[in-house]
Formats: C-alpha cells, sequence, structure tokens
C-alpha cells in the first residue's frame, strides 16, 4: 500500500494558474509562490461583490477517537466529488502548523487520493502564513517589554501581562520561561511562555477578520494585560498594530493549491481548535462562496467543539448560512464509543456498535439544533462489515438522515459520489435554515449554559471561583457581549476525555475564563490546555530527510 | 527631497520573469514569489557548468562612521552603471533581517535611485529565507532540550549546550532566560539565550555551501555542546539534520529581484559580519558570475573586517578570483576619522581630512596584500567641496590608486558611470592576481596575529586565559585547521571602537575563540558581541503603517 506521501509525490500536478483558472481567475489576480501554490489578491471579492454566493457545506465528526476519522480527507474527497458530477466545488482547508509536523503527525493535508498538493510545501513553509504571524505576534511582546525597559509609561504590570510569545515549532522547554536575566541592559525580568504559533490570538483574528484594516484594528484591541492600577492595556497603546498589519500583508491573501484531482483547493488559516475556533479563515470562507458554486469546508476536532464553534462565531461574525452539515464517522470510531478496545476494532461487532452510535446520534440532534441538515458520511475501512453498515443505515433513516458510504481515501472523488448527490439534495431541496444557538447579548454564564445543557448534554456548569471572577472582570471591561469559545477535551461530548458515546447526568466544570478581545470571543477553558505541544520520544522529524536527487522522505 | 521609499515606490517594476531573461533564465528556471522576486533553482548552476565565470568586483569601504557611507549603494549603483555602458552585470547583494527594520534602520536595500526594489518585500518576509534558518535553528533547538527530556542518552550536558535559539526580532528580553520552568512536564530547567536569526551558525552555513547536500553535511557538523563526559555532541547525532535541511530546500535558492533600472539583483544569505562572515551566500554569487559577465558584491563593515573575511572565508572555500575591489569613501567620513564632530562635518575642512584620509591609505594596503587591485568610490554629498576631492584625488595616486567620484543615490546608474569605467579598466589590464592572507593550516594563534598585525596594523595579540583554553579545546578536537573569523568593533581598524584614523601602537585582545564546526571557521571575539539587539527608545514599527489603499508607510 502506497504512502500518502508517495500517492502525493506521483501526482500529476497542473500549474496552478490553470487551477485559477477553474475558478474565472486571471493572473492578475493571484500572486504565484513558484508552479504550485499562490496567493489570491483580496480584490477578487470586491470585484464579484455583486455575484450570488455559492453554496456552503461543512465537513465536521463524531468526537475523534484514537481510530481516526478522516474528517479532512473527507472533505477533499467531497469536494473532488462534486467537481466529477460535474459541479464546481472547491475544498475550503485549514492549513498546517510545522510544530505538530515534527512532532507526531508528520503532515496534515487529507489522505490517501483525497489529499492536497504540494502535500510537502503545504505542510513546511507553505507561502509563510504562521512566520508572518509568528512575526507580527513576537513583535507585540518585543514591543511590551522594550516599553516597560525604556520607562513604561503605560505602567504595564509585569506581573499581569497575558500575551505570549510564539513559536511554530513543538518545544516543551518553551512553555515556561524567564525572560530578562543578564542585568539591566537586557531589560526587567519576568515570567512569560511561548506558545505555539496556531495558538496566537493573530492566529484567531486572521481568520476572522473582513480585510486587512479590519485585521488591524482587531490586533490593536488585543488585551495584553493590565498596568499597575489594574486597568486594561491593548495592544494599540503600543503603536505597533501598523507595523503588525504591515507584516501581515500576504498573509491575508488565500492561498490556492490544487487536489490530487486538480480541482481548486483553497488552504488558509488554522487556530488552535480548543483556545481558539479551529476553522481556516473567514476571507477563504468568503473567497470559496464567491468563486464556486459548492464550497466545501471543515472545523476542527468533533462537531461539539468544531461545528459549534464555526457556527457560533465563524457564521455569527461572517453572516454565512451552511446549507448542509456532512457528519463524519467510521465504524471503528464508533465501536471505540460502545466501549471496544483499539486492538479488537478490526472485528465486526454489532452490539457495540448500537452501543456506541449515541455519540453519532447526539451530535446529529445537534446540528439539528442549529438549523442546519445533516447527512452522515461512513469514511469505509477495509474491516468493516456489510451488517455494520447496514446498521448504522437503519439507525440513521430512524432519525430521517442519510448516510453515505464514502471511500475517498482508495478512490479519490469517485469514493464520495454517493456523498456528494445526497448533500446536493439537500442543499437542492432547501431543507436548512441555519441559526446560532445563543444570543451573544446574553450573560456569559448564560451562554455557556446554554452550550453546555444543549449541545454536550450536561445537567449544567460549575464555575470555579476564578473562573467568576475572571467573568466579572470582562463584565466590568464591558467585554462580555461576546460569543463564547469552549477549550474542552475534543474525546467526549463532556469536559472529561474519558466518557465515550453520549455521557447524561454529569456537569461542566469551568477553570478559566480568558478574553480574545481582538478575535471577539471569551475564551472558556474547562481544564489545562497545552498551547505548547511537546516532542515524543522519537520526533516524526528523525524521519525526515532530502536526498541528493530531491526526493523527500518522512513526510507522512 | 524624496524619501527612499517613495523613490522606490514611484519604480517601474518590470516582471520578474523579464528580469530573468536578461540573465538567460526562462520561466523553467524560476520559481515566481509573485510578480517581482523569484527564486533561481540551483539546476542553473550545474547546466553552465562549462560557462566561463564573469569578473567578480566586491565593494567594501573604510571603517564606518556615524556619517554613513552608503557601501550597499554604491554597490547596486556601479551594476546599474555596468549595465548604462553596455555590460552584463547584476548586483549580488545580502538580504536584510526583520528585526533591524523594526528596530533602527527600517530597511536596508540601497538607497535614493540605486535601490533594489520591491524595497517594502525585500525588508519584510522576502521568500521567507531568514523564516526557513529561524525554523531550522529552533528545530534543533527543541530537539536539544527534547533528547535531554526523553532520558538523555547522549548524556548532554545541560550547562554546556552552546547552542542557542534564534528569533529574527530586536529583543533584549530573550538575550538570556531560563528555559524548562513549570515542572516535569516541561523538561529539566536550563539557561539559554536567543540570538538574532542572522547570528545563527545555519545562516553562516547557509552562505557558505556549495548545494543542499553540503548544507545538510555542514549542518550536521554543528557543535552544539559537550557530553558530561566533556566530549564534543555534534548536530548529526541528534538525527534531525535530515529534517532542517528539508525545511531549508527553499531557502537554499538564490532569489532575484530588480534594481530601480531593472537591472537584476541576487539578493541572498545575510550572516553577521562579526561573529559570522557578512557576506551574501557563495551560491548567489556563483550565479552571478555563470550568469552575468560583471558580478558586483559586498561585504559588511569596513574591508578590515568585510573584506578580509570575504577573502579569507569566502573566497577560500568558493575558490573564488575577485579581480577588482571597490573601496567605498565619504569627504564626511574621512573628516570623522581626522577628529571632526558629526555637526561639523559638513564644513569643508582639508586639514581634517588630510589628518582622517589614513584610515583609506590602510585599507587600500590592506587590499593589495590580497592581490587586488582596488578603486577609491567616493560617495559624494552636497556638502563636499572641489578642494577636498582634489585632495583625496592627489593622495591616491600618490599610491597609484584610481578615485571615482559617484553620485549614484541622486543619479542611479549615471552617477556611478566614471567608477564602472575605472572598475573596468583594472579588469581588461588584468592587474589583480587574488591570493589568501595566510594559510588556514597555521596554528590558530599564528593566523590570529597575521590577520592582526597585517590588516589591522597591531603590534601584536593578547590572549586571554580563557580564549587559550578554548583554543587548545579546538586543538583537542582536531578541528584548528580552519580560516578565522574576528568579531571586533567595526569603527576601528583596532579593538577599541575610539580609535579612528589609522591606529598604531595598539595590541588586539582576543577573549574569547568559538568554533564554529558547521559554517567552517573560528570565531575570535575581541569584546563583548551583542548577537540579540534591543529595540530603541521609538523603534521604526512605531512609524510604520498600512493604508487602505495598500500604501506603506515607515519604511526608509
Amino acid at each position: 500500500m502506497k504512502s500518502d506521501i508517495q500517492i502525493a509525490q506521483e501526482a500529476q500536478m497542473q500549474h496552478v494558474r490553470l487551477v485559477a483558472e477553474k475558478l474565472g481567475l486571471s493572473e492578475d489576480d493571484i500572486d504565484l509562490y513558484g508552479k504550485y501554490k499562490c496567493k489570491i489578491s483580496l480584490d477578487v471579492l470586491s470585484k464579484n461583490s455583486e455575484k450570488n454566493n455559492g453554496h456552503l457545506i461543512l465537513v465536521t465528526a463524531i468526537n475523534p477517537t484514537p481510530a481516526g476519522e478522516g474528517k479532512s480527507t473527507v472533505t477533499i474527497g467531497l469536494s473532488q466529488a462534486l467537481n466529477k458530477i460535474g459541479k464546481n466545488s472547491v475544498a475550503v482547508l485549514r492549513e498546517p502548523s510545522l510544530g505538530p509536523v515534527f512532532g507526531i503527525k508528520g503532515g496534515a493535508a487529507g489522505g490517501g487520493y483525497a489529499q492536497v498538493v504540494p502535500m510537502e510545501d503545504i505542510n513546511l513553509h507553505f507561502t509563510g502564513d504562521m512566520h508572518a504571524i509568528t512575526a507580527a505576534n513576537n513583535l507585540l511582546s518585543a514591543a511590551i517589554d522594550n516599553h516597560i525597559h525604556q520607562g513604561n509609561p503605560l505602567r504595564i504590570d509585569s506581573r499581569k501581562i497575558s500575551f505570549k510569545r510564539v513559536m511554530d515549532m513543538n518545544d516543551r522547554a518553551l512553555r515556561d520561561v524567564v525572560v530578562g536575566m543578564g542585568g539591566k541592559a537586557n531589560g526587567f525580568l519576568r515570567e512569560d511562555g511561548f506558545m505555539i504559533t496556531v495558538a496566537s490570538e493573530i492566529m484567531a483574528i486572521l481568520c476572522l477578520s473582513k480585510d486587512l484594516m479590519d485585521l488591524k484594528e482587531r490586533m490593536g484591541r488585543i488585551l495584553i494585560g493590565y498596568n499597575l492600577d489594574g486597568e486594561p492595556v491593548y495592544c494599540k497603546e503600543l503603536g505597533v498594530n501598523g507595523a503588525m498589519a504591515l507584516l501581515m500583508k500576504d498573509a491575508i491573501k488565500p492561498n490556492l493549491v490544487q487536489t490530487l484531482e486538480n480541482t481548486p483547493a483553497i488552504v488558509h488559516g488554522g487556530p488552535f481548535a480548543n483556545i481558539a475556533h479551529g476553522c481556516n479563515s473567514l476571507i477563504a470562507t468568503n473567497m470559496g462562496l464567491k468563486l464556486s458554486d459548492y464550497a466545501v469546508t471543515e472545523a476542527g476536532f468533533g462537531a461539539d467543539l468544531g461545528a459549534e464553534k464555526f457556527f457560533d462565531i465563524k457564521c455569527r461574525y461572517g453572516e454565512l448560512k451552511p446549507e448542509c452539515v456532512v457528519i463524519v464517522a467510521t465504524v471503528r470510531a464508533l465501536k471505540h464509543h460502545g466501549g471496544v478496545k483499539k486492538e479488537d476494532l478490526n472485528t465486526p461487532n454489532v452490539e457495540a456498535l448500537a452501543k456506541g452510535i449515541v455519540n453519532l446520534e447526539k451530535h446529529i440532534e445537534n446540528v439539528k439544533k442549529f438549523g442546519v441538515k445533516p447527512v452522515v458520511a461512513i469514511n469505509r475501512f477495509v474491516s468493516d462489515s456489510e451488517e455494520e453498515f447496514k446498521f448504522i443505515e437503519d439507525f440513521c433513516k430512524s432519525l430521517d438522515v442519510e448516510v453515505a458510504l464514502t471511500d475517498v481515501w482508495a478512490k479519490g472523488g469517485d469514493g464520495g459520489i454517493d456523498l456528494a448527490h445526497k448533500v446536493i439534495d439537500i442543499i437542492e431541496k432547501k431543507e436548512s435554515d441555519f441559526k446560532v444557538l445563543y444570543d451573544e447579548k446574553l450573560a456569559i454564564e448564560e451562554k455557556i449554559n446554554s452550550i453546555a445543557k444543549e449541545i454536550y448534554g450536561a445537567d449544567g456548569v460549575d464555575f470555579d471561583k476564578v473562573a467568576l471572577n475572571q467573568i466579572r472582570e470582562i463584565e466590568k471591561l464591558g467585554l462580555d457581549k461576546l460569543p463564547i469559545c469552549v477549550a474542552k477535551t475534543q474525546n467526549s461530548l463532556s469536559d472529561n476525555g474519558a466518557l465515550i458515546g453520549r455521557p447524561t447526568g454529569f456537569r461542566v466544570s469551568v477553570r478559566e475564563v480568558k478574553l480574545s478581545n481582538g478575535a471577539g470571543f471569551i475564551v472558556v477553558l474547562t481544564g489545562s490546555i497545552m498551547t505548547m505541544p511537546g516532542l515524543p520520544k522519537v520526533p516524526a522529524a528523525n524521519k525526515m530527510d532530502i536526498l541528493e536527487d530531491g526526493t523527500i522522505v518522512g513526510l507522512f
């Protein structure tokens, strides 16, 4: 069996100029980055402002399991399939981060015959968006410490600086650091930490901005900490948000690449799916909707985190109207939710499936709460049995939901044609009428309660004292009328990763509440969230190499 | 008077495809980065291996002064002038680093009508080379701390790790840091520090490598520190130099842009001129020599540092044969070397000039020691008097050296035509026969003595005990047969920045000696060298902005 990188390297790529033409873009509309990547000018949006939007399809999933669901793969495969049946479709995806590529993942650009290419470049520096975010973030950090060193006219309290430095690397040693050592010339000593670049608020801002001026304004609103009187200090008071916007002038332009079937894929932005909202940029999605009839996009983790934030944060800000949601599940993952151990997942077991399918059931119910009609995509594995498929199909039918078997990993677009037809059917019958879950003007606790009860199935929410104080502080600043971004384990509908299936009778514990004022949401932490991963015992980087003839190995 | 950025923004740029055509490059030979930047494929070197090299011209300068000399400006202007008089010429330059752009400099791409464009992009992320170096450097750092955390089979001594993290930012708070705080999950606590990216040994390696495999090998040879038994630990033992090379696969390709007169300029690499050798990449220079008849290049700081290292490190490794050296001086700077205060530099003063011209005299003598014929370029300022010019001309004539008045800042190539003719004259008469200063097989102390006495004009060298121990250590490792890279103040021929003119009767003090084994040189520190700059009270970043119509302000 070929590896992902082997398949990708055998791809017959088209010059990206030709891919751009499929979206109606001329060479004036794009900036080439080599022969197979380009950035799309933002002028394209204003030029097409009169044009009707295409249809928006979200691909989400059940709660992730060690078995793997293949959400990105299905997203890419569905877009390939739509093109196969004669529809214009573009996949709109997040871009990978270098850190995880060197850590465990080794790459993230779909899989099998449903990949975006050139996968090596997409997984490495791509067009430099991550680096631009790193630079903009760290310019602000340098400006903060420089401000304090040069006399501190804003009276910044170095004990209360919440804005951290970032690096696009998995580097646990940088999680907690002391900076400013070495005496007077090196500034004042203080504790700081590095996050991975995708956890930067600037990444979240990039992905929710409408244009560069909006991005600049939002970066200016970042709460960097407090002064010695306890008053908030915002980025714009340091006077560097203009320079930060300058650093982001190209990063804000969406990247265009192609799938293995030469159909267009826009890959842009990739904020954390826990402390941020986990979706590609709004600009990229808008671009996809303007330039194609069917934009297929995805959101991080399972539907409880990814889809909820996609709806309540991204669609709210972007006034998007998703018309169909694909919920990806696998027979193996559903059996995991039924309590089967990893080593037994390949054995047919309808009983376990029947026990675990309640996880899918809850996600179906949830999607319907947003007024959107779901379709279930079963991402096929060779070990799956017909009997198991039949069970899922009957179960979903009882909920009035269609199921499509997809095999895009092995067959590319051909493996997703049934899914494509079912998606189009929902859109053409106008079965969806999207609405957000809660009014953002409600009190913070009410908004959190709404998500916890209606989406997670919790009985209620318990707030730590720290969290309550933080909520009061945000209210005092008058910045509480923002949507909620929950940071929670992705492995369970609850905030306890061990509770598989469809947990009931639990309460959600809120430990911390943080304001991402530039991004425009309130982050609610239900546990300790790692914002800087570490490398494993044998990092993926140790298998990577480039040979004399240019062959790249170790990305997968 | 227009600012540099105004002039640059008014430039009529050609599509870089057309610029590439002037070097005989087809679209297959380049990778576009937008419309005005591209990278040149390394295949171009092998395709042209049979072709004769063009002529190599080095532009260097007297010891820098607060008055400014305009070395990059003259380099660009001379190449423009050569093209004006019907010769094929390419400028081969270093690329700027983000840190200083945000600090004091605000940009570095020539000046006036002798600039490379698009200056905004060149001064910001350009084609991402700096970011690639940052990532490769910090991957190695993460691998070091991860190795220790995961059981430390190499027994790395965390007190003796010399390889530091880097960031492309002016950030004094990162000079000395403690990493690994926060308990067991975050690894072992240790002291570390960040350098600015251009100070990374990987930058020096990039600039001395022949190809990607050479780069990979050299990165593998980086001495990262010692184990608990006092034995050296090299990068390749951590197994990540393959992944590091992968990160550098595009950064190793030279970048092509254009001057304001649409002539080609290759801009690639930019190592520190103190702890490293301060020249653009060898690959870029080789590319310039293969693709053009006259490659005009530069080296950092004055000739005592820049030219000496260009000759003894870069030309030695690259087997380059420079045929002419341009020494840039200004009337103002020579008066500074004659003891005139900054506020009086605009007043004609032949007496001070006569006192300060000995600085130029020494650099002329030095260049001749390498067997290369110099020509002096006087970079014109409006305040300069005819009498002063005449004095310099007569002085140089007495040394059998030609002088050309250049005014490329105000007039572009037209302002450098006299210089161009004088350079060509030297080359056509074959007046140069380049040789290095010392045999690299000599003992380290002997090599240092040779540079200090012959180039700086010192009476001798004093070695601190620490330095002597380090020299013995390098000898013990058998790695002492490498050229020397002196880190010294650029403001004086001596190692004391206050000694202007042509100091005599001084001894050079060597405080530390460090091995850059991957780059292939031994760094000799004569004082404390700052490898991470800080931001000034009002950073250039605070004046930068990008406006709604895309106009960029604050770069200069």
